[in-house]
């Protein structure tokens, strides 16, 4: 894996220049077909200069090290993901990275047919079906990441090349570039998640404890507490299935974490995409605003426009490839929240169940926002030049500049759940409103359950 | 009903092109009158090269198969609906399929007022209204497509003449042609339907005979199960009026069958039309993707436009005719999502009726969405050519381009539903989501139905 | 109030002639201000031929014998509305259908009061409540008409004005003039809301004559029934404020014969201006479908605009005057559907009130869908051109065109409840689904009621 | 404070006018770059004639007496509000206005941190809830106001500079001028809210007079009201962590009318902005309105574009600066709308309760309902001129008119919260509708404690 890469590096320029060249020219079957006159362009750039990528503030760049992170959960098996140039990104599989996967999926889709089967046999009901779900989205990730890394090569080099275009002048990089962006969003939903999943750990941990005590202690027997009773208690559902041994236990703990790791990357990747997609469309409005109470030729409208539609066009084929992920990420978040905000008035037993309740609950609810927002950023950015193009005095004014008006204001720019829809501030408010409505329903539906109370803690 | 048929085919080309052009030059008095323009380019069509209709890629070659299988079934009385030739269906009240469809209705209002009373009698209740409202459907569905059988002819002439243009150059046909397409989603819908109706009967029937070997084991009783027994026990509404008789009990069977089947056609022709209209759509998207690059002389683009408006025509011709039968279907498939969703959480006797219950379900959620998707293909068709359009040079661009953008911009081109809503991709979203909000507020409405269970077996 | 009317019949052409200049000529406070130019244009039409009012296809002309009814139910107090030129209209303060109204609102503000007084005793709940809206709704209704009373005289002038370009050619007359399907519209509502009011009494005698035989069977006593017992009975909330006579009593049926009157009234009076309204598009329409196919100056299309941007001039002026009345209905409506909605699962006493209840439910159904869907129809015909205007050639192609197709595609032409909503077919689908929602909810709060069943009879 | 202003005052003309051009030419960091241009254009004007902005009718000098009242009850710490010149506005951490908000925000905290401790020891219901987002209203109101103090000075300055262009021909000034309106408004909520805060003291003063008595009497003791009794009673949260003095009554009483201040102070100022906003939009609207029926000269267009334009921008910058406020305040409005309507069936024990009940809740309502619309009406001002625009007769037609036309057609002007929604009447009954929904699901929900009834009054 790490070979080639680093023959990679070793190259020359001009060596790099022709493999580019070669990679760039295939044919790549599922992009748009614009290619030729792009091609064309691109020649032209690279006999001027080679792009170093490892230096440009490309995409690529920003997202692989995420990317490769996830490689090692099982997410996205693709080779060649550590290289700085796009073109090295291969999908086979026949790789490690695809073993892992599969392993992975197996080891995951035992866990949910456990706990099925546990289900089954104790009845399911709203408050249990809530691990299947969990199992079932984390697999259903997985699978929709395996079909969208079949599509990331090809996707990932026609983004490069759309993108060579706005690390040149007349563009500028914003104040934080694209490499930042990205890290600062992925470091903070890491870092979250790791902390959710620790004190989950932590309040799991320490519930069990309590409870021995507090129940040896009545029953007048020394309180023992072992990792294996931990296990075997939290994890029933799989040891009804498998004997214990303390290998198993902690591949369980471990195939836990992936999960919850899948799960939660789901929603980075959405947003990683989100942020390289708006970065390019700031650009453009930036460029706009550049040439206000300038006398602007109509070939400078032409450029920009050129560039705004190439920009909708790889919006167009990521959102085609990334949909179903979109789409998954959604009902999911949804779900999730709605589950969480019914547990609100749920009595729990000890404090530390509290505050990993609020802190997981809000964390929820912070990562579905921020996915969303970042998701509906494409959208308010593609349209923040609008108000310099409406000042074009009637001097500089030409059709090219009523095409772009005309086109950012009719066409929805935005990442899609499959078309159903558009990922828009607007949609955010709108669902915000009928979370609100099936909250309230469902509050009423679970009264009898809340009214209960806890159950006898030494049963 | 052959005779003519066979003597078409028999005819000369010669004697086929005159008598095309009679009728083509026919006023059609519900057909839009752009028919003098039309028909002179016909003209010229038809003197160059006569159109073999049985080899053409047209609309009525892929669809009359499943509308003659329809016709056996009740549906849509049309003499000489099993010839190529669109010209030769005819709608007269006084023919043969049209005795069908009378005695058919006929029966079905027997059945839905033997219903009806039985219902009064014990009760009408949200369970069993269930009942009362799919003879409904399909009495309603029955007149609606008697209506829509006397625009059929008109139509289907109007829709050929507007087809014609799309299967000569420089039109290409795409991989799929539309026969195949027809074909498969036709098959498709017919198959799973079919089995959904013998799981039904197997399911009714293996209950029953379960049913009396443990009642009368409980009883002491030797068990005899008879098919009398069984068919007077579930159409027992209808032998409260009826004497019972083999031959009765089989026509109730037939017609039930029947009914059956009139209710899986109403979807199966919505999404037939929607595929041939939507393969127009494509085929302009095709061309227009092919011109990408190229200098464009104005005069194609006026052709282009031509076709796209008089497909607009055509959809707007269709939907008119169709707006009942879309309504129907649509509210029909609703109640139903809606009525079998509910029955989710509820406990069955046997584990062949769960098994039943959850085909059903997946069944009629699948057909639902997938006739929903396939109405809404015409529209993200429609505007899928957008993206090229944007793309047209400053050199190539022109008014009539101009033109082309705003109306693919503006106009909504669906089916729909009377005009209350469009058959799009963000209504199937907006419709889901009510469903959410309907099941949540119902199923804490059934709550005590659902506490109570299974009423006891023997009773 | 005849005498004025009358000699403007007598008076010959000429002198009508001037005093319609001079009339028109009067500044109109609250018309838009593009009086002068039409005046002038109106100047040319009077100076050629005299406005012969009876007999030309005006609103006017249409809906004055029906407003004249209303009247006399002391709906929109105008003087000269029977005449047939709409100049003799007038509204003052000191006029005999001012007293009627006033009168009317007196009496109807009686009845109100009793009724909350009453309730108040007894306790509001929702199911009492209805009668206080009812009187709420015809009081708001009457006070909003009287408002637009003070408004009709210029409004109907303003309208004629606009209108009369479309009685001369090249406009043509539709199949079925306006006065007809005013008339219609009208007929069949007045006629329906007399068969519900008829058989409102009728049930309610009977009821009580069953009950006086029942009770008075099963106490052994001599049934006696009355007209005072059952005035007494039916309207106790009035009788507990004043003393029985038989003349009060045939003033409650009275006044509450009129309410029911200005309450259907209020829907009547929408549809017959949407009517109004829809019938001018209907002419625009009609007048570019025939400019199909031809080649067009571009001063046909000059003019076409310009009709068409006054006609939406004048929907304007409609909507501000009456968009109160328009949100009244609405509520009223939804209202009313709800709470008839809820009681179709009530049980009731005898067979003829199942009979009212669901002749008076499918009337207030019908009632609100027809008022919507005629309102709908402005919306429907104001677009109905595109088609059209859309196949244009690239010859006759010119900026006019251009223009009016823009207008069409992006103003919403419709009545509006104060421009919260618009009265298009979409809204009424939305409507419906909410209405449903509201339903669910409603239906399972009213459970306990509903539960209890009948009250003893004789109680 | 007063100093630099009295000083200001007592400059000559020249003097003010250099000072003038000083601050106005500082590069505003926060203000879209469109200064310069700006700028030139003022220079002119001003050596023109020098702006004596008290006499003015912009926006500051309507606002100023209103944000100064506010200041005093902690509310947008600015120096320099009662200047007449907008360019005297300054925000700095240093001051004494800062030194009062922050005070307050201290007080405000420790009264919602001392209810939250009350509330964790009794338990959290729905009803008790209601203090805790009071308080917690009114903190973030204060924290939001904070920062929109600090970018306030930019923006008014940049405000005045777009307004300027209104205050003089050809625009001319509305029958009631900026001042006088807001003025009313202004008096009308203060006024409006002195009362409910009143009324709410006098309510709950009587209610707790009117209790002792009775329960004294039934106890047989003497009745002792005391002013420390009833606020120790009323305020128990507070002197649960505080012991109890005159001063620190005094003190409670002074904090809660001032947060019931800032609690309607939040949508006083949102009425005032938008009012501001929509008056220029009207000047906007009058001047296309004398224009017809004129030959109007394209350059006359092009300026009422560019102020158009400009209008649009300064909305865009005040939306900007004050999404958050708005935001906050529909989510405020709308709970407490939704708090109020659920306690509409709540008996309570006083008829004072009653009184005040119903004053509070149609107060509220009227606000709510009052605040959108004001806010909506910049909305609906900013498209009214398309009725005018879109007469324009083709000889006047001009690619600015087109531009303008489209502009207004496709841009939503208007107030937005953080662009989720904005605020048009469209929104208000999309609200409204949900609202309901929330109604009807909550009071069913609520039902139990309902029934319940009143608790006894002496326990």
């Amino acid at each position: 894996m790490e070979g080639p890469a680093l023959n990679a590096r070793k190259t020359g320029p001009k060596r790099r220049h022709e493999s580019l060249l070669r990679t760039l020219a295939q044919p790549a079957n599922t992009v748009p077909k614009l290619a030729d006159k792009t091609h064309l362009e691109f020649n032209v750039i690279t006999s001027e200069k080679l792009p170093e990528y490892a230096r440009l503030d490309i995409f690529h760049r920003a997202v692989y090290p995420f990317m490769f992170l996830a490689q090692c959960f099982a997410v996205m098996p693709l080779t060649g993901i550590r290289e700085p140039n796009p073109r090295r990104v291969r999908f086979t599989y026949k790789s490690l990275p695809m073993v892992v996967t599969l392993t992975f999926i197996a080891a995951a889709l035992m866990m949910e047919l456990a706990m099925l089967k546990h289900l089954l046999q104790i009845g399911i009901n709203a408050k249990n079906f809530v691990g299947l779900v969990f199992f079932g989205c984390v697999l259903l990730a997985c699978v929709v990441f395996i079909r969208l890394a079949r599509r990331w090569p090809p996707l990932i080099r026609y983004w490069t090349r759309t993108e060579l275009v706005f690390t040149r002048a007349p563009y500028e990089m914003p104040k934080r570039n694209l490499y930042r962006r990205v890290q600062l969003a992925g470091m903070m939903i890491i870092g979250l998640s790791l902390g959710e999943h620790a004190m989950y750990q932590v309040s799991a941990i320490l519930s069990y404890k309590r409870r021995v005590n507090l129940c040896s202690a009545a029953a007048n027997i020394t309180a023992v507490t072992s990792f294996e009773d931990y296990i075997t208690l939290n994890y029933d559902y799989v040891f009804q299935w498998l004997p214990y041994s303390p290998i198993i236990a902690s591949l369980i703990l471990l195939i836990n974490g992936a999960c919850t790791f899948v799960w939660n990357y789901m929603d980075l990747f959405i947003m990683m995409v989100s942020k390289g997609l708006a970065y390019r469309f700031e650009q453009i409005t930036a460029r706009i605003r550049k040439l206000e109470h300038e006398e602007v030729a109509e070939s400078t409208f032409i450029e920009i426009r050129e560039h705004y539609v190439k920009m909708c066009e790889l919006l167009e084929y990521v959102d085609s490839s990334m949909s179903s992920l979109i789409l998954l990420s959604c009902v999911n978040n949804l779900y999730f929240v709605c589950y969480q905000l019914l547990n609100v008035f749920n009595k729990l037993r000890w404090p530390i169940n509290y505050v990993y309740f609020w802190y997981s609950l809000l964390y929820l609810i912070g990562r579905t926002a921020f996915v969303f927002l970042t998701a509906a950023d494409i959208n308010e950015e593609s349209k923040r030049g609008l108000g310099v193009l409406r000042r074009v005095s009637s001097k500089s004014w030409c059709v090219e500049v009523e095409r772009l008006i005309f086109q950012m204001t009719t066409q929805t720019v935005a990442l899609s759940g499959k078309k159903f829809y558009f990922l828009t501030r607007r949609l955010l408010f709108g669902m915000a409103g009928t979370i609100v409505t099936y909250e309230l329903v469902l509050l009423q539906f679970d009264e009898p359950n809340r009214r209960k109370g806890l159950l006898p803690l030494c049963a």
